[in-house]
């Protein structure tokens, strides 16, 4: 099982270690590039199929400002395609309204805005449907995170 | 292959349709219920099982204001959840923003305010990573939308 | 009197101290708890249960982005729940409209952004209706700021 | 047990009406007047008087606009303040703000915009406290909503 | 001297004849398409070369929602490209944002939301650079307008 | 002349010495306090009509968040008053709406976010009306902004 | 005593005519002009120059969009500028802040969006410090106001 | 081929120059001025039409609040006036309005945020229209950003 991961620029490298690093822990593969959706139409179709003829079958694609990457993506494949708006500028939402408000037809399954994190999770709950031995990480996921909440909350009266 | 498909209020029954339609064009089975996740959080619990016992192997909410339902949906899920925010008051800002801003370990795949076919379309993509047969459909639904466009062209030059 | 205090994420506990700390010298006991209202919504449950066998008459509940957990626990109990919208992002507008624009039915009582102080003394003064000793304190806390500012403007001359 | 009910202009009414038919449905008796709190600064301060003298343990103020009624009001009492932001313009988002954003010291427990009857409701929950024969309406009016919801379901599916 | 305009949609065939009916009146002549810049990405990019081998020298493009066409049209061509946001939700915020927002390298020159004819005047200022003949027009068209507002004026004192 | 500068919190002392400096250099007297519109609305009113009894002919009123001080003042007072929103959460947003959407009959004269010396200059051009002597200095005051700038243009060339 | 009242479009007339009816009531007489401060500069300037001439004191701008009218006034002279917002769309807050945010040294006495009206009365407050006739209409006006809210106090029981 | 560079302030000079830097890359000469349009409004009409007389094509104009500059010129010339909205409060959303939001006949074309980069790029593409030799440093433009990009792809799986 694979991801297709594209984002629109390399100064959201934070964010797209969230992603990846996320993916990794999920035992999930993936391609991961640079692309700019503006710059490099050309290039971005080609890569697009590349990915998919080597086995994506999901993407993930991150973007600020007038964010086009993951609608554009969405033209080109039929595969679901994961949207993150970055907040490079007015704290995200123009990052946000450009990704998720597309037109009837070509859905991008939006996240919140700088969680490529939880777009790595969502991946892995799409992936699980086909791939059901994700199911018992995801629960393990959610369960490690439960966890730490239960630690902290032992140590709370001590700060409060 | 099944949908559940969960919404806030019968006041939002047009976006509802444009779900439960649009799944019906691709063939896709679903289970749909009225459940106010505020107040009725145990119905909801008992129904998000026993569709998943049912099959359903994505959820589809719909909601309006500080829309919660999708995000309540999956927490009680690990299976892919879509939030389609429902513009009742402050053009659907509300709803986008309780939708989409979920905290990380838990998102929901946000589609745009009122957007209810797009949601469908894309349970049927991320469903098509399972189900191939889906693909022929989805590539046709999107060949008949373009060839639409392309006889509104021919009739462009006598409108302008 | 007992307060339920609960808040989403320890990452906020700069305004869940101004909240405990508040209770404090109102001399209002209260228990605590980190919850996420995604991750653990039956902890969630058996906690406001528990707070509510052992005293609690009002829930005040702070939480970031896509901020449910004041609705949820809304959805649980028929006491006041007052809620902290905390800006972790987008200045609080997402956290803000996910509390207050609740459903018609399940109302949240919500207070400022960031203003954990504001939900302590909303708690004195919603307790002080049937805990009359709380009147007095309320009264001398305003008494006490009037008079800090009232210091302030015996300065004011120097400094402008 | 009273509510004192206070709205800003007399265009609100329909929203006024929600306030006092639910606290009607509750049985809570409330007196209620239109007064503008920048045209009328001292006959509000002796109305809030006079309906504290009689027995009011709880205030509702609904305004529009930059809304300064319910803020000024809970800088007359040390009762409980409910506000309720009401859309004249901006999508009540103006409204919003002048309601929930209100200095340390002095909270306004502000409810979702245009929401009259969350705003009743949320006085019933807070002299439920006291008056413990509210517990038993509250429960039922949620049960009510719950089993017209159900009915719905079972209607639902003749129209979808 | 030939402009291509492009909109995304003939839903917004009101604002499309406001861009074509002013550059008609410039004797500008055009190509004109609706092109939905996600659905048909290839056929937008054949257009857009068979526009500018036949002469395009400039292009218009609207669009709603998670406004791409204008950027993506922008990403094929060097040629100066102006966009026209549409209101369709969000009273064309999101629109606006997606549009004007463009990344560090490629531009788009947007004008107001549903300001079709600004768009069309603007290309005709553009054009004047190199055709001096549209100079005139340019002016004509300023004067005309001020005398429509000079002749208002005189009735003025009868209407208030 | 006289100006009453009433601010509602020592915390915009920056900005309250931005009116207060320039009222000086106009030659304007003042009086000057921190009051709380919330907390201290009996010594608001007797510190208003004081002011007024000494000779203010003119107020000017800064606060932040839901800033109802300028309104409030406004609802005191017939003479003009000016409100400074100040940005202490979400860019001063809340604190500009709550004190430019006044309700008809009650005008408050705002200004720009954080702007207090245009409130000073504002003042000056309110009372030149009546006392002429302040036109030269108000002419005086832009032409030496005027030269400033014309004194930047001629390093300009170095700098870029 | 003279107001120029200066108007960008003949389209905002009903609130132009609240401006012009609310000074007729004042007593106060006016000028009054439909000018493009886009499209007439050199008329604008001529105007506003004749209009201080024959006695202007204040002026009122009105203007929707980009609404620069009453920034380009006080550009032009050191009396007192009211500037009234104009929602034409995005319910006004394109023209708020166009109008309220003006740089440092050229402030504009910013009313409410719509708030001709409240334009009025803040002109007649400030030629209230010089004709203090206009103390006892401006005493009347909110008197009168009160009254008909008391009188719809007195039928407020029949309607709820 | 020359532009007319007009800042409404020094305190924005690094987008100056990144206007100014650009255009040089370009080959393109310019005029560059610093001229408040609300302090300085004759000085600007002058100097505009100086830098027309010298040979000025085309303006960018970059200002920051209630932005009027890039208006103002064009009310001054039928060329093509360029906006920069400039970031000095709320995001830039105010001065991207104020620049934008053109009423009917005078355009402006706005580029994104604090993006004086792309103003200079969209100035050249303009008057690439006239002066061809402007395509190929155009080309090369785009070319050398999407190597650089490659060459970021190269080192990614190293960073990730």
């Amino acid at each position: 099982m694979k991801v297709g991961v594209i984002f629109g620029s390399s100064s959201d490298l934070k964010i797209l270690k969230g992603v990846t690093d996320t993916l990794k822990e999920f035992g999930i593969d993936f391609f991961c590039e640079i692309i700019s959706a503006h710059r490099m139409p050309e290039y971005l179709k080609e890569k697009i199929s590349e990915m998919e003829d080597n086995g994506a079958e999901i993407f993930i694609a991150g973007a600020g400002l007038a964010a086009h990457l993951p609608g554009v993506i969405a033209s080109y494949t039929l595969k679901p395609v994961i949207g993150v708006p970055i907040s490079s500028a007015m704290d995200g939402l123009d990052s946000l309204l450009s990704i998720v408000q597309m037109p009837s037809g070509i859905p991008v399954a939006t996240v919140g805005i700088d969680k490529g994190k939880n777009a790595a999770i969502l991946a892995a709950e799409i992936l699980s449907i086909k791939y059901s031995e994700l199911k018992t990480k995801l629960k393990e996921s959610r369960q490690k995170k439960i966890e730490s909440i239960l630690k902290e909350n032992k140590n709370l009266k001590d700060k409060i």
